[in-house]
């Protein structure tokens, strides 16, 4: 563990106490979003300390110019980049002429940050001694309306301590602001208008390139004893609107600064009207007012709440943790706009720029079926159908053929924009986790209908990317697939991943599988699409002979699935012999030693257990977890998910338990040291899936859920609830007993091996 | 073929007629050089068309700061440049003060460019009539004197046609000048100062980063009809000056210009002193003169060719380019200094900024053995022995210990300058090559002392990598070396590439050999070498260990080694099968399909087979080779080559002279359509090898000279030279017969398979 700052709390991530070294940490982990937007905690008066200054747009990136040292043909021209876009929050603050900055304060006493994860609210206070001795108390208050998710509120409260005081707040919009993660250290922003009309302030800004258009606006209230002043003086710059309001407290008199403030942007509203529409839903909220927000947002939180939450008793670091971890996840998406998907590091931070990797078909899809309408997974679907062009043209380029599609390992607008070789052009795995989260969908939720919609020409151009993709080894008289990289990054250019083949068959497979039912129960979607795609049964046969005939590494002598050829020919040296000082070992070793070393990053071999377990005994399971996880470094945050719920599975809790805590609290306890640069919000999913698959046993069998629950010994019992089809289970587990309770009208389901109907609860001793 | 303008002459590079479209190419091709310094063919006068300046400075590079887009361990920081250097050709001419340009002339007639390479002496002469109507006369003769290597002269003539005119001449130094390959868009210089003494200009300049001092210089002297013009005027900048002079010549009478200038540079002269030494060395050429100047040129060039000429008869075209690769190996490297080597483009570009690569010990080192005094190739040798130190800095910083040496793929100074991982970490071959040049140089001079003097240290250093290299596999029960990038560069990160584990196998068994033989015949260096490297019996024994259990790739079916585990895996369909438009692969494939296509860049398994000739019946290189080549695109410039000598040596002559051909006008024709960025120098070597090894089947075995004499059926007789030990033998082959003479007193060889003694002169019939 890394740190531990952060004070253990059942429902607020807190911090007491100021450091300078900890504030980059702090605005990550006290970050806010609404699914539309994000901001870092960064403070609203300046601060001349060591910072990293971030607001974020869904949906707003801009194509900045690669850095390649060597070029390939087929990179894409561009990679995507997480816009930081203008500043709302800033407030700059000065008593009796002097600044508010904590890095030059005198002393700052009793600061503490609460990030309430059931309100949705971000508390800032402090007691501040100025360098001229004037002692201050301040107490912030900021939160992102879910409700009107264009909003930011900020409620700024100053109380002079020592003596009666001027109070000078300048509230001000800036857009020259910059990326930190910038090719060719390029600013993102043209400026296109600065405006005060009112009490309002506006900068409408665009992003190069993209022409995305953004309208970032203000409006304030100063409010000392029931006496509000207005704007005094207005500051006006190029990239800058900054309104002055000045009053004066009474020593213990508190001076309230309400700002409201966001943006409103060309992704949702005519370019040309953007101020008009912001005028408009400024007249709604600042109508409502800050309380009225306020109490909205905790409403609607709690609605999150109650679908989403998690319980654990007994252990206030993982209840804490697995709350954190659910709070990001509905901080970053809403599933509201299938226009948006889930950046690695959500509204956090500028790190993995482009926003959709595999990370969302294979970790966090089951996470949003579960606690949200299906709608909202249909819509991390209809992400992916919408873009089918663009990975059709994404194949072209790599000179697939014929309709083939491969999806982008990173992407904003379904464009490719990473570049390299290794992964660009090799880990062609994601495809597969695209298609299972098709079967992944439909098994879960059963709407097969979204499959003759939508889907089926998903699975029809990755079937025939895949068919492309093998070729024929007269050797082996088998397909093989020759120069890929699989989950594992930490091998590249590899043939036969073991993985990366299954998966590939098994697309193959769905996709006639579903074909052939799409033909009997929806013939008109089916000539459509038939004819869409100019699809024959020759074609298809083409497929399925690649698919029957696949090659697969296999050790007769270990009995395993061989990660991909060759595997055995590596020095097998066990992780827990390697020296500590060398680990992690990305951050010690030459690639080309991390290549030739058995070293697994991530899951997989073990992915492909984890995804079609039903393919494989228990015992086939547990000798290949025997087999590949030792040599597994976990050094992706989305390693020790997939090996907790394995290892629940295979009934090992001590070791489910341990992946469990690596997983959960990774940002919180930051132990890759990375948390300044933002969350891993991808990741979070699968902590979740640690406890709902892992412990809970959650699976779905022939349309039916299926628990098999345990409980971890420190703990004294921990529950989780999902919505299946429209009702809600939750799910109770003690040492003793699972208790099942229903918000609906009857379920029937497996657990323990046994089925048993659900109408109201239901308890069963373990 | 993809141009053809260049005139066919034994001796001469011609071209006629002035095209804007071929400046470039021809400022390749006629390149000058001296081994010290080399300069582009550009023009001395101002020209505003599309053309590329390059004067350049031998051992004088920049550490240009790398463009990665994804860093890995291990990767150096920077990439050595071959460097731009100051500009010392520069005459602008003016006639009645308008600007000679043959950009905007309104006629250029009887443009001609004859590069001499018999002289070593390039000329260019024209008639322009300028936009005003007025018609001139120019000719210039430019060389870089052999002798005084820092020096280039020129005389440039010009004449007015139409009537009296007046003539200005500004002749300059620019030190303001650019690299086209830079990362970041820098400037790699800055100019310290710029000094008129008299009649003599000076720029010191110095390069950023490495600090080389360099003092460009000229003199310069007008003269109309005996008469001299002095300076008129002082055109003086931050990084130029330019001396203006004045004539007037009648119509007819030539302005006669000439410049005298060059370099001298802190690489040889103290860094303090660099004025007062060229002051010196320019009274020493201008008391010498144009026409002396040139005498000697004439002189030490006919030197030059006396040991290294090949003739051909009845194939113009040949003879033009076998002389005009023997012409630039010479203008590139004279092997005086062991701090220089060979660069890719030599001096005639500025791709492939570093400028060793194993192009050197690979393809080089038998054209100077057998062209030059053995002292050449061992200042090659002695090259990498110098760097000896940083080689195992480099292996060091991959994780080797021990003094394990791996020499770098590209470097100026010894330490790697490279980084893509594929070729930086894994492109490890090159190591082999090292220790065979050692190999080859005294099997061809019998100068043993070079190992127990230098070699042995560097053979050790390459032992003790690939004996860490290599790692155990049990599965194998064989060593095994995985993750290599073989000489195919077509392949990336593959497992046991059959070129790589000889070799390595070969280095061992050679350094064990060296050591035994270095301990009975030179004890003391056997002592001194074995305490500095500390070396132990028993870790010998672990390298032989390796030796001996090294595992190839082979199938038992089709009888050969395999080029890397898998090869068989891939669709094994022929280049001749290929869509000839998608020829170059590499300018129309992404990089994954390339690396999983069985297509080979250039020779890999049969590079094993021409170095190690011996160890492999004909029968199996006839296999081999039938196996490999159909799958060869031979798109690296040091493809052909290998191919013509092994075709050769099966007697296909037909193959072998298609290759030659290939091989041997790559730039006069320029086949691969990149001639305007430079020359192909290293695989110019190869050329000259495909004519000695290949038609003429030179080899050397027990210490003696093998020839096998064939002639492709297109050519009348050709005849080479080669420096054996001291002694010179001609090999004039014709149809019918093959005459040896000898310069020296007796040589004993082998023709045909028959010892013979040569003592002067000796016929023998085919």
């Amino acid at each position: 563990m890394n740190q531990d700052y952060i004070v253990p709390d059942n429902w607020c991530i807190i911090e007491e106490g100021f450091e300078k070294d900890r504030v980059m940490q702090s605005e990550s982990l006290f970050s806010l979003g609404n699914g539309a937007m994000g901001q870092r905690a960064n403070f609203e008066e300046d601060y001349s300390g060591k910072t990293f200054q971030g607001s974020y747009i869904g949906g707003v990136y801009y194509p900045d110019k690669t850095k390649v040292g060597w070029w390939k043909n087929g990179y894409p021209e561009y990679f995507a980049k997480v816009l930081n876009a203008p500043s709302w929050i800033g407030i700059r603050v000065k008593i009796n002429g002097e600044e508010l900055d904590l890095n030059t304060c005198k002393s700052v006493r009793n600061f503490k940050r609460v990030l309430n994860m059931k309100e949705g609210v971000y508390t800032r206070s402090f007691v501040a001694t100025l360098p001229s001795g004037m002692e201050i108390q301040v107490n912030v208050t900021r939160f992102l309306s879910l409700q009107y998710d264009e909003v930011g509120v900020i409620r700024y409260e100053v109380t002079p301590l020592s003596e009666k005081a001027t109070i000078t707040f300048e509230s001000y919009l800036d857009s020259s602001i910059e990326n930190h993660d910038t090719n060719w250290e390029e600013k993102f922003w043209n400026t296109l208008n600065v405006k005060q009309v009112g009490n309002r302030g506006f900068i409408v800004a665009e992003t190069k390139k993209t022409a995305f258009r953004v309208c970032t606006f203000m409006e304030n209230r100063l409010e000392v004893n029931g006496v509000v002043s207005n704007i005094q003086k207005v500051n006006q710059k190029e990239n800058y609107i900054g309104f002055v309001y000045e009053t004066s407290a009474e020593k213990n008199q508190t001076a309230q600064f309400e700002k409201y403030a966001g943006y409103v942007t060309s992704f949702n509203h005519p370019k040309e009207k953007l101020i008009e529409e912001t005028e408009q839903l400024l007249l709604k909220i600042t109508a409502l007012g800050f309380n009225e927000l306020l109490k909205k947002q905790k409403e609607d939180w709690a609605e999150v709440w109650q679908m989403a939450d998690i319980t654990i008793e007994g252990d206030v670091k993982a209840q804490q943790a697995i709350r954190f971890n659910i709070f990001q996840l509905n901080q970053t998406y809403s599933g509201k706009d299938a226009r948006l998907n889930i950046g690695p590091k959500g509204f956090t931070g500028e790190k993995y720029g482009g926003s959709t990797y595999w990370d969302t078909e294979a970790y966090c899809l089951p996470f949003y079926m579960a606690t949200k309408n299906a709608e909202v997974a249909r819509n991390l679907l209809k992400y992916r159908y919408d873009q089918l062009g663009k990975a059709i043209e994404n194949a072209e380029k790599l000179g697939f053929k014929n309709g083939a599609a491969l999806y982008p390992m990173v992407t904003m607008n379904g464009e490719e924009c990473h570049n390299e070789w290794e992964i660009t052009f090799e880990e062609i795995h994601r495809n597969g986790a695209i298609a299972f989260a098709i079967y992944n969908y439909v098994r879960y939720t059963n709407d097969f209908a979204y499959v003759p919609e939508m889907g089926l020409e998903v699975l029809i151009g990755i079937a025939r990317f895949w068919h492309q993709r093998a070729t024929f080894s007269k050797d082996k008289n088998k397909y093989v697939i020759l120069g890929v990289t699989g989950p594992n990054e930490y091998e590249n250019n590899i043939n036969n991943n073991f993985y990366t083949n299954y998966i590939a068959q098994w697309c193959i497979k769905y996709a006639k599988e579903c074909l052939d039912k799409v033909k009997i129960s929806y013939s008109n979607d089916f000539e459509r699409v038939w004819k869409k795609t100019n699809l024959s049964e020759n074609e298809i046969e083409q497929w399925l002979a690649v698919a029957e005939n696949m090659y697969y590494p296999y050790s007769e002598e270990l009995n395993i699935y061989l990660q991909q050829d060759g595997f055995l020919d590596k020095e097998l040296i066990t992780v827990a012999e390697l020296d500590k000082k060398e680990r992690p070992i990305n951050q010690h070793w030459s690639w080309d030693r991390i290549l030739r070393s058995p070293y697994i990053k991530q899951a997989d071999t073990l992915q492909g257990f984890y995804f079609f377990e039903d393919h494989f005994t228990k015992e086939e399971l547990a000798r290949h977890y025997d087999f590949y996880e030792p040599f597994t470094v976990h050094e992706s945050s989305l390693s020790p998910c997939v090996h907790s719920i394995l290892a629940a599975s295979l009934g090992r809790m001590e070791h489910a338990y341990t992946f469990y805590l690596r997983t959960s609290r990774l940002d919180l306890d930051d132990y890759n040291k990375e948390v300044h640069e933002g969350l891993h919000i991808t990741s979070m999913a699968g902590t979740w899936m640690s406890i709902v698959e892992g412990f809970g046993g959650l699976r779905m069998r022939n349309g039916m859920l299926h628990l098999n629950p345990q409980i971890p010994s420190q703990w004294k019992s921990y529950s989780f609830k999902v919505n299946f089809r429209g009702q809600i289970l939750k799910v109770s587990v003690s040492p003793k007993e699972t208790k099942l309770s229903l918000e609906g009208i009857s379920l029937q389901l497996s657990i323990n091996g046994k089925e048993v109907i659900v109408n109201d609860e239901l308890t069963i001793k373990n």
